[in-house]
């Protein structure tokens, strides 16, 4: 059984593949190049250690793995934190694991962003491989090398860009994935069509009825797409100097609706895709998206069953909390504007007119 | 004034320079390319900054930092661990730094180890200023980029590769240093003549008087040298592939004296000084180096006023705890061994000639 399909994501000596298709955590063949005769770490969470732990580890055995072992994390984002980060240290020491041990993430972003962060920080980093297993994951944090905690004070606030070995994404994963958790991916599915490829997006639109009834071959196609757009801009962009930035849209909105809210009560993807729309329409108020870009990118967002409407905050307190969001440098904010759909750049935005929108959405 | 010595240690994008000199602690100049209207955060700890905090603020503001904060930690290994780092981040927070704010770690080995860590991990990568305030620090932790903190079962088990934007290595510093720690210091230097510059090692053996009695001329030039060896062996082999390990003379054996006699007990210097009387001996037996030679170099670590004669551990515990060295991969020690002085690799060494060597030195 073969990978429906296989991308590269080209980081020099850091370059890395994804494998995409329906049914790999059974594929041996998948796993082997990376783990035969090696000492292999899985990290999970207590929701897809039940579903797929066994699953991977008879697969990682018949790969030649010459011992797998298993660490079980708590699940949710208040768990991304030091002390459950500790939890993947003690079980590499208290194992007698070294520098060659392989650490595999199995889960979605918690999981992929804490495992990357430990496989980076045990002995001054070891070999990982990154299992998405949730659609946000997939076309999200499985590119890019973002890796981290949460510090009690701000998100994602202590970490490393670390490239995984290999990602393999197994489609099958999603049959298991809460509705909620499928449009919290879709939202960056939609992100990556409207900054990046207007066919895509177009794609996107026409196939959410086969997205949301999780048919393998649309998902798998989606997924493929999306990391394209994801590696291409981060292949030129590493470490966020600059070009990254666009994968930002509808953040610095969604950020503050996270925060806003209290973090759970809104999911990332939900305050992402309303953020998109809140985005759009400062985009539209400055001639740079049609009324027609504006409501389409907003009717793709309620098909794939995001919320459009931005939560009763309060204008100064949406202001105040994107001022204190970390894209904030040095002061000015800067906002990822579109340029028509498909394509996207950074400015900053006039204080008034981002206030007048906010109002005029009802938030 | 300018520095006496600039070194560039080259490592492509990430090179950076390293400037010796008497009183570079009050040079603007040095630190106004790295800190000219930034934040900069210092980290000291509760030795060193009483000493020289102050003065290094008052240099920042001269050199046109835009913010000068500090935090101080406590000082000592037993202190390099999660809670203690967990302060820098928290200052980090509480003070609203960003990506461009710069750390500078003013301290020893820990301060550095630590600092870097920090600034390694912090948004994921913030700039790191290197102001090493020992000897051992300055030959040692400040060529190579390796940061971290130590786990509950090990030391060094958790950090990053980060290199420094800049090294100021300020001579004067060391008048503060306590006599012991100045040795340790010269175990590091010694280690670099023996395995890469029998010339230089000459020059350390023959001004050991003026290095003991801290002339700053004498300890610039050898500071200069010794990072220069190992800035060489680092920019061959910047992630410790293999060539590295030759840097390791003497601390198999020491990182088993550290551990066996508690850690704090001997201080790392002492025990790689006398590892490398251990060392040395197993190179003779081996017929690597002549009795001459070891007993010469044997002779030079004693001038330093390293001890020479490891303690009674029992030759059982030594080997138990050479085993259990993270240095030991996949099973078998690999020893660092003399080819005469001045030249060095790696090579397993049969257990029973370590055994009789250590027997014979009465550990």
């Amino acid at each position: 059984m073969n990978p429906l399909y296989t991308l590269n994501v080209e980081l020099g000596d850091r370059s890395y593949p994804i494998h995409i298709g329906s049914g790999l955590l059974g594929n041996a063949g998948v796993f082997e190049p990376h783990v035969k005769n090696k000492a292999v770490m899985v990290c999970t969470n207590t929701t897809v250690g039940p579903l797929y732990l066994e699953k991977v580890s008879n697969t990682l055995r018949a790969a030649g793995a010459s011992k797998v072992m298993a660490v079980t994390l708590p699940d949710g984002e208040e768990y991304k934190d030091w002390p459950t980060l500790q939890l993947v240290f003690d079980a590499l020491m208290q194992n007698h694991c070294d520098r060659k041990t392989v650490l595999l993430a199995l889960g979605g972003g918690v999981i992929g962003d804490m495992g990357g962060f430990a496989a980076s920080a045990f002995m001054r980093g070891i070999p990982f491989i990154q299992v998405p297993t949730t659609l946000l994951s997939q076309v999200d944090s499985s590119v890019g090398g973002k890796t981290g905690i949460n510090h009690p004070l701000g998100k994602n606030m202590i970490g490393a860009f670390y490239q995984p070995q290999m990602v393999v994404t197994d489609i099958s994963t999603l049959n298991t994935l809460p509705d909620r958790e499928l449009s919290c991916g879709l939202a960056e599915i939609i992100k990556h069509g409207a900054i990046a490829d207007v066919d895509y997006l177009a794609d996107v639109e026409k196939s959410m009825p086969q997205l949301l009834a999780r048919d393998p071959e649309t998902l798998a196609r989606v997924v493929k797409r999306s990391c394209e757009i994801k590696a291409d801009v981060v292949s030129k962009d590493e470490r966020e100097g600059g070009l990254r930035a666009i994968l930002n849209f509808g953040h610095t909105f969604g950020h503050a609706i996270e925060a806003g809210m209290g973090y759970g009560q809104w999911y990332h993807g939900e305050a992402v895709g309303c953020g998109m729309v809140v985005a759009a329409e400062v985009c539209r108020r400055m001639g740079r998206l049609s009324a027609n870009d504006t409501n389409r990118l907003k009717t793709i967002i309620i098909a794939a069953r995001l919320p459009a409407i931005p939560p009763k905050l309060g204008v100064d307190k949406f202001m105040e909390l994107m001022a204190h969001d970390k894209k904030a440098d040095s002061g000015s904010i800067k906002y990822v504007l579109l340029n028509g759909l498909g394509s996207s750049s950074t400015s900053p935005v006039d204080d008034a007119l981002v206030r007048q929108t906010l109002q005029e959405l009802g938030a």
